[in-house]
């Protein structure tokens, strides 16, 4: 799904989960293909879920997964689901996992 | 620009600034007003610019500033502009700021 793309819009009711990675830079991307593996096989297929971006950073040492759900609900569910919890653990055993829920405040443009 | 909307994708070429701001409660709102001024007054201004995206964590215990630009060169532009650094420096007076440069790696939807 590498020619998908995500909208963010403020105050469009979705609950955004950004989960910040400090990783070692030799294992980014390890990492990211866990989380990759994650999304694909899991997340995307959980009720309420609308996208996983991943992004890494250029100097090695970090990973965000910036991801979009249609309520609080749906990411609760999921955070309690066995299987996204097992890529959770496999994703925490490569990394320190900084997550935390979001709304959108605002969208600037040029 | 609340209604504007921001895309995401993999492999488009820009650069992404994700700030994360490990800020005080107390001081979530009034950090979220120095970086819309922020990027109402300098930075949508600036070659490059692409756009801001400011989102607040509910536990009010983060602030994070996702900035699209359409190249490095432009990050690197705004960094060393006395504007822009005049914000930065109120933004680090009220939160620590943790600063990256990313590459989208991949997007995944339903």
């Amino acid at each position: 799904m590498e020619r998908a793309s995500t909208v963010i819009r403020a105050d469009d009711g979705t609950a955004t989960v950004i989960n910040v990675f400090d990783v070692d830079a030799s294992k980014q991307q390890e990492l990211i293909e866990v989380l990759t593996e994650g999304a694909e096989k899991v997340m995307q297929h959980r009720p309420g879920f609308i996208s996983v971006n991943l992004l890494a950073s250029n100097d090695g040492s970090r990973v965000v997964n910036y991801a979009q759900w249609g309520s609080l609900d749906d990411v609760k569910a999921t955070l309690a689901n066995p299987d996204a919890q097992s890529y959770a653990k496999k994703a925490a055993a490569l990394a320190e996992a900084t997550p935390h829920v979001y709304s959108v405040v605002s969208v600037h443009h040029a």
